[in-house]
């Protein structure tokens, strides 16, 4: 095996040139079946054998950097710089983070994990490079998917000013995780399929030659600019922001890469190399499955099947359903997804009412503003995005959402701990970031039937409001308690006195489990679902001052900011004197790995909660 | 008067069109009256008066809809729809706000303030009015210096796929607050001096008649096509992008402009006029200094210097100050601004480290990123930005900076209220956003000399950290209390027990106050300074519930995630029991106005708090 020499950066350049094909062979089999068994990016991965090749002969790392957008595509470069063994404990607990990390390997220039910051990142390593008069290279790697982010523009806008080497490589695929949208990437398109790669110059110069004059070509310009500019003088678009474009290039052809590499590196200035490339390249299934494979669950290599097929629902599934049925009952509802028809669950909704839906691309502050455009006129519009992605777009809910007070409604998926994406992804400090702004209001259900419930209560509401539901499977216990939803109105599960649980969303299961092993201790203990994050249910809160010695709360989000403070807010301003403890996120970023071992880890599970507690008592 | 006829919208088009260069120097003469006088945005609105009359006599208003971006040239629209008496109270408590408004009037269609929003606010309404089935006209005006946002091309990226028609106007005066920046800008540019306006393309074609034949262009293409290509095709860059350009055209020239609207009304499809404007046109010291009249204070007409020179140093001076000195200590510290060299006092460390200093446009989430890039590399990056737009680049904070522990320095001006700009730019979030996100520490200083310790402070400091300060003048009391800055240590001013007074930053001269009022009512009572949000000084906290009855935190920040918050989360770890009162900024937006008389407004005055302090007594 060529895959055995390589055992630490650099060893790539010990294999013979003739070795390369067999070398990406190997690696591409070598992810396919590590990923077959721990799940993780597949697709991404497989597109970038040979790029990532390409660039580790051409570049001297780890004195030059390589920057990966999002960092899902950052695999091969894990097996080139001695990290073979990780793989087996890829995104594990305590295991190989499925990202870049500067703690994990010095090869490792920026951790990435959101979309389109690369350029941004590596700007500054260029900056800092110049400063310290070192002259070494400087890569970003952006996909076509990140390039709808504004932030690349921003940074491509900045990059042209640049008099010193900056290479940015468009590795394009024509898709972000599913498929691609907007005018840029017809744009790319257009390039892509014009008359296929390396000889499309060529081939436009000599069309343009073969014609009588100068008049015609002047006419046909003034007559057709719009489908003939792009073949003109392919990349002007990047050329037109000042950076110099060189491509495209076929990113499957190692040696082919290198040469433009090396080309690259000349420029005195941004240089963007367009590369193509195939997503899932090698692998059947996921060059069929684009959008399945981009984040795959273990699958059987054969098939492609999920080795562990899900047999039950989850939030996104409920919420896919309750979504299709607000579609029907009101012609106002329209629905926003960043990049994500899939993920979201918005997939159904987009099949039944394709034009009350609305995919933007990877472009989360213009998902929320184009959002509060739809409800300022006059439409109900839904934004499904996930948790930590709804960062991005923060001063949009506030600025452009919440001042006008329009009726925009966030589904917000993957909120609380996620897994194996780790810090990136986890979805931690939306009650912080969201309880701060005024006319916001927020909610988590308990279960299943109260997604539904409460995803109806909020497009009636008249006002800015989030949903807010975890990963995974949808509790499908306490079927029984389905009160109306109510504004600010919390639920009383249990009411037996001692300790009130008052628990938020996911944390109502686990409440469940806290009351049985204080029962088990000789404790009484209620449930109280919180439901409303903003405004809490100050009544519920005093009222279970009066037969309670204890309040817990309970939530999946940081504690700075989150439901706990907005309890003792509360009991503080009515002058309540109770013993409280506050279960959530300690101040500090959560890794990647399974959620029940991180909530162990974090003190959020049953067990150590009670424990707190105990000790409290 | 031509302007008396002006009562109501639409009476614009009773006026003759031989009249219409006699108007637009009346709102000219009124616009420099009234501002010299209230202050408020000037160079803006000198620029877009024609533009804006253009727009009322082409569009059919209130059914067709103008959204302007950042909004602070729309007060040739607020004269024209019925507001003219508003400006003798503009930007005053109660009085007109100097942004568009849709509780202000029905033809404001969208709230603005921040940049780069209008394109995405503009597709949501065309989307709206399509699934509508309605027939109307939706403008977005943009300034260039908004185009260098990445969310402007977020949403023109989006707007390219649309099949119906939506016009956005390039208000291109080639400036944003300051000088320009970018690929963009200079592409803008190059178009603007071409040949003159608009006679370019026919220059053009003509020019390139001449040439012997094909082959010489196409020649010259490939030899040239950085220099050559904008020529070729005006507006290339965004027919790229899918949309339709129309352009450039004389922004002065009304019926010109009348002509182009009219044009752009048949596209099916998204179509950008491209206007050259004048930022302060007919205002001699407004065109000569079109950064100064950007934001005007009151000023005498005649000779443009301010009514009221300032004679104090404000914090900003102060930063100004201190960041010189601290690039004259270390030659890593870099600084970086989202085009507010001025606004933010870096102008100084611009002319003494010009290759240290970056102005990234506005682009405030590149402009972190960025700075974490640089970090990354080595250097020690100030940013250098306003509260209220920070909140663009809070993933990037979260994300970029803090999950890898970077040390970039946030210098947050413009932290609290601001004052006459209003809800959009009140920067009272700051705390309760940035306190959430792990490895990130917030400081505020309580005067002068505070300010230039925490930022020396800071920049040895290595990890994240913000150091938050107001608009306006630096407080130059407590000048003896200097005690070195501690990380997470508040300072004790006074010590004499029943109420301790935790004041943050500013709060501090408040508390002195206070401390005043209770001592007339014969109560004593302590300050302390906070110094630190993040971390507070927990010891500090339990040591005054030793000797005090009360603990009153004082914060000019949204009480939600805020200081107090903190402090009742550390008496609730510590098994505390003491009465608090928590002052600071109640769960609504702070509308425009003099800071003074909004602190009354919300509680946030010595009178009140001491009130409050009273009350829980």
């Amino acid at each position: 095996m060529l895959l055995d020499k390589i055992e630490k950066a650099n060893d790539i350049k010990k294999i013979d040139k003739s070795d390369y094909g067999e070398l990406a062979e190997e690696i591409r089999q070598f992810l396919i079946q590590k990923i077959s068994v721990t799940g993780g990016h597949l697709g991404s991965n497989l597109g970038a054998v040979e790029l990532t090749m390409a660039l580790h002969l051409a570049l001297n790392l780890p004195e030059d950097k390589i920057i990966w957008d999002v960092g899902h595509q950052s695999y091969t470069h894990k097996i080139l710089t001695g990290r073979k063994d990780g793989f087996d404990v890829l995104r594990q607990f305590h295991g190989m983070s499925g990202f870049p990390k500067r703690k994990e390997s010095s090869y490792d220039a920026f951790d990435t994990g959101h979309s389109s910051t690369s350029i941004s990142a590596g700007l500054g390593l260029v900056k800092a490079r110049d400063l310290k008069g070192e002259k070494t290279t400087i890569v970003s790697v952006i996909g076509d998917g990140s390039l709808t982010g504004g932030m690349a523009y921003e940074a491509l806008n900045n990059a042209a000013k640049l008099e010193t080497n900056f290479i940015v490589i468009l590795n394009d695929n024509n898709m972000s995780i599913s498929e691609n949208v907007g005018g840029v990437s017809k744009y790319l398109n257009n390039i892509r399929t014009a008359t296929g790669y390396l000889d499309l110059k060529e081939g436009i110069y000599n069309a343009l030659k073969s014609k009588p004059g100068g008049d015609g070509i002047v006419n046909r310009l003034r007559r057709a600019k719009s489908s003939f500019k792009q073949l003109v003088i392919p990349g002007m678009f990047f050329e037109d922001m000042g950076v110099t474009y060189l491509g495209p290039v076929d990113g499957h052809d190692i040696e082919g890469l290198i040469k433009v590499i090396e080309e690259a590196k000349r420029v005195k200035g941004a240089v963007l190399i367009h590369v193509m490339t195939q997503k899932g390249k090698g692998y059947g299934p996921a060059e069929k499955h684009p959008a399945r494979f981009h984040g795959a669950e273990p699958f059987d290599i054969e098939t492609g099947i999920p080795s562990h097929p899900r047999t039950v629902a989850n939030y996104t599934d409920v919420f896919s359903t309750v979504m299709c049925k607000l579609g029907q009952r009101d012609e106002r509802v329209v629905a926003i997804t960043a990049a994500m028809p899939d993920g979201t669950g918005l997939k159904r909704f987009r099949n039944m009412y394709p034009d009350r839906f609305f995919d933007v691309g990877i472009a989360e502050e213009h998902a929320v503003t184009f959002a509060a455009g739809l409800a300022a006129g006059g439409m109900k519009p839904i934004v499904a995005v996930y948790s930590s992605f709804l960062q991005r777009a923060y001063d949009q809910i506030l600025h452009d959402v919440c001042i006008q007070n329009l009726p925009v409604v966030f589904a917000i998926d993957r909120a609380g701990l996620v897994g194996s994406d780790g810090e990136t992804h986890q979805g931690i400090f939306d009650y912080t970031y969201l309880s701060g702004i005024p006319n916001m209001h927020i909610c988590a259900p308990k279960n299943k039937w109260e997604l539904s419930d409460m995803m109806k209560f909020a497009v009636a509401l008249e006002a800015p409001i989030a949903v807010r539901y975890p990963r995974g499977t949808a509790y499908a216990g306490l079927a029984e308690y389905r009160a109306p939803i109510e504004l600010g109105k919390a639920e009383w599960i249990v009411r037996e006195g001692g300790i009130a649980l008052f628990a938020v969303g996911s944390m109502v299961k686990t409440a469940e489990e806290v009351q049985a092993l204080l029962h088990e201790k000789g404790y009484r203990a209620s449930i109280i679902n919180a439901r409303f994050i903003k405004p809490i249910d100050e009544e519920a809160v005093l009222s279970a001052c009066e037969d309670h010695d204890m309040i817990v709360t309970m939530e999946e989000n940081v504690l700075s900011g989150g439901f706990g403070e907005k309890v003792l807010t509360c009991l503080n301003d009515h002058d309540r004197q109770i013993k409280c403890v506050m279960a959530g996120i300690p101040d500090a970023y959560v890794e990647h790995g399974n959620v029940d071992l991180l909530k162990k880890e974090i003190g959020l599970d049953a067990v150590s909660i009670t424990e707190k507690i105990l000790e409290k008592l």
